[in-house]
């Protein structure tokens, strides 16, 4: 089953913004066994989107549109589909009233223009809105699907996930859809849960087993062919639990989401407190644990610390540690310990994670760009430091030190 | 002149990366006046890329090609277009030393494939890769212009920007091109700039003046057509001075560059330092700022104070501000000169700067989301500080918070 995704906006053939809808339609095609043959990005005219659609009709058997269903007069991608199939526009009941609620909700007076992101075509299955006003619609037209969705992604995604997904795999004839699951890993390489794992990857059939990288993080994707989902996980038990048996000491979650955010969580849950001394990562774990709603119950506060002096006065770092002929220098792993001991004690943390390297382009004080230094102090228990050797651009360098920090912290924390 | 970008790539079909080239391709036709009227995407299939190529040629004046230029089996882009014009494809000897030498400099062994990697085709002038080793392509064919470039980014922009672009100008029969400059505001909102700028707006010809807005970055583009780049300044120039004297308080560069990267030059210029202190932006400001190569000689380090106990710890606030029945509390004014003070005196710094208040989505303290006070100390001066009333999401807070601090470091150090 072929398809063709067109996305329909000025503002991307101006290249004001990026298709990222283009990749994601294209990756939940993937996913649910649809292949994605072209992708075409088109203005907002009603002429040229009809070419577009009949250049993609002829050669794809499923058409996915994105963009171009809002209010104003701009937003023909529905009126362009009607011309295209011959099938007159109708508005949708329940999608008006919903419109209608939202303005009279906020006692503001609805433009009549708003009335148009109700409206989808004669003879269409229409998907709900959950997340903003214009409605969705899925055509079956002369053996062919189309789907017109919204552009901005916060309607996009949740209009696919929840409604347009189950209409597509309802929809392809003769074909079994696909369903996949995703396991995260971290403390592990790409190529480390390949080798791990290398004989069932090989003989993979039913269940497929993918294996995707992503700076620090490995996401593998088992994908089953079935009739339902439930069946499908069924499929996959099997494999899943040899994955398991192998690598569990490395899988984190079995659904895509950050370790970061999986650490405040976990932190959140045992009522424990984290604190960060850090010196190449400058600032990003701290970042990093900050990110999430809810991070100030689980993470106290942290020192940057880029110089020795801001070792000393901050984190109380011995100066025989840092200066002197045979000192370890800055870059040690005796000076990582001292920071997370000084981070933990000064902030009163359950946990204190530190970094000390050289980010780099250049090398420092003699070491190499990519040498990193992790101290990790927990409360009643001795510091434990590691010493990491990272590879790629200085902000690579920077978020691999951050992900391994987590790491360490969701071994003690699992 | 109408354009079409044709990326190809089995890997932007699979949705594993985003179309970023498009994006950048649209842009640089639109500064130079180039109208992009459709994106293709397809896959790594010599028939599919004759069939886009084919539908390209009959719409556009234009054909930009982007990946598939690369030493393996599946890049088979020039392929493609040699078989549409009927050209044959021709080793360009310059390009194929360059490799031999690429290779013979490492000791390494090169693979015959590799030597597809200077080919072009018949009739074509060959764009130089100076950062890779395949080739560009640009031909004109029955009227028709039709430019090959490499995926990979670091590639593709440098051979547009050094040889693409000018060949385009060169080439665009009848039309003469667009220059222009980018002008980069800060401390302004987009709309203020409008404001200011208005009549000059409104009466725009040539130069036309369009700003753009990007999380707390204004960017005003002057555009001019002219047959060369100085006649086109020279045309500018009249409009920049006007802008300059109305606008120039905010004016921090003319090209495209960041605040945070400015702020680290000016210091480094100075033997000035920073220090900073963060409660609500949680580190981006120190990650930001150690995110240039370099920015260790400027930047000491800072504190992320998440807490009233990390607060008075590690930046000595005194209690009372902190809490008590009066006391203002962790997010008011007195709270982020002290830490601002607090944070320039344990560091040493010739300046620091400080953040307390709600990123949200919650509100904290019985204030509200948004609501950042910022403080600046500087030695030998009065601590300043600023109430700034921020919306977006917790990540946007968190920005626009940062980029404040480096607005009022940039006033001070201009």
């Amino acid at each position: 089953m072929k398809a063709e995704i067109v996305a329909v906006g000025t503002e991307l053939l101006l290249g004001q913004i990026v298709n990222t809808n283009a990749q994601y339609l294209a990756e939940q095609c993937a996913a649910i066994g649809i292949d994605v043959h072209y992708q075409t990005v088109v203005g907002d005219n009603v002429e040229r989107i009809v070419s577009a659609l009949s250049i993609a009709a002829g050669r794809a058997d499923v058409v996915l549109c994105t963009g171009g269903l809002g209010p104003t007069l701009d937003d023909v991608t529905r009126d362009a589909l009607g011309r295209y199939v011959g099938a007159e526009l109708v508005m949708d009941a329940e999608g008006l009233r919903k419109i209608e609620a939202y303005f009279a909700a906020r006692g503001a007076v609805m433009v009549e223009s708003n009335r148009r992101q109700a409206l989808t075509l004669a003879g269409a299955d229409v998907l709900p809105n959950d997340t903003g006003m214009a409605v969705g619609t899925a055509l079956r037209h002369e053996g062919k699907l189309y789907v017109l969705l919204p552009g901005p992604p916060r309607e996009l995604k949740p209009m696919f996930e929840r409604y347009a997904r189950a209409w597509l795999r309802a929809n392809m004839d003769g074909v079994q859809p696909l369903f996949s699951k995703s396991l995260k890993f971290a403390g592990i390489g790409e190529s480390g849960l390949e080798h791990a794992l290398l004989d069932l990857i090989e003989r993979q059939e039913d269940p497929t087993i993918a294996p995707y990288a992503k700076e620090g993080e490995v996401l593998i994707r088992l994908t089953s062919r079935a009739a339902t989902e439930a069946e499908a996980f069924a499929k996959m038990a099997g494999t899943e639990a040899e994955i398991r048996r192998r690598v569990g000491d490395h899988l984190y979650a079995d659904e895509d989401v950050s370790l970061d955010a999986v650490i405040v969580r976990l932190l959140r849950e045992r009522g424990a407190t984290l604190a960060a001394a850090e010196s190449c990562t400058g600032g990003m774990f701290a970042d990093m644990a900050t990110s999430h709603p809810g991070s100030s119950e689980a993470f106290l506060g942290g020192v940057v610390c880029y110089t020795n002096g801001a070792k000393r006065v901050l984190l109380s770092v011995p100066p025989e540690l840092l200066e002197g002929e045979n000192a370890p220098g800055a870059v040690s792993a005796e000076t990582a310990a001292a920071m997370a001991e000084g981070a933990r004690a000064r902030l009163g943390a359950t946990f204190a994670v530190s970094f000390t390297g050289v980010a780099g382009p250049s090398p420092s004080e003699g070491k190499p760009p990519g040498l990193v230094y992790m101290g990790v102090a927990e409360e009643g228990k001795p510091t434990e430091t590691r010493e990491l050797k990272l590879s790629g651009s200085r902000e690579i360098v920077k978020l691999r030190a951050c992900r391994a920090g987590f790491y360490e912290l969701w071994k003690r924390l699992r």
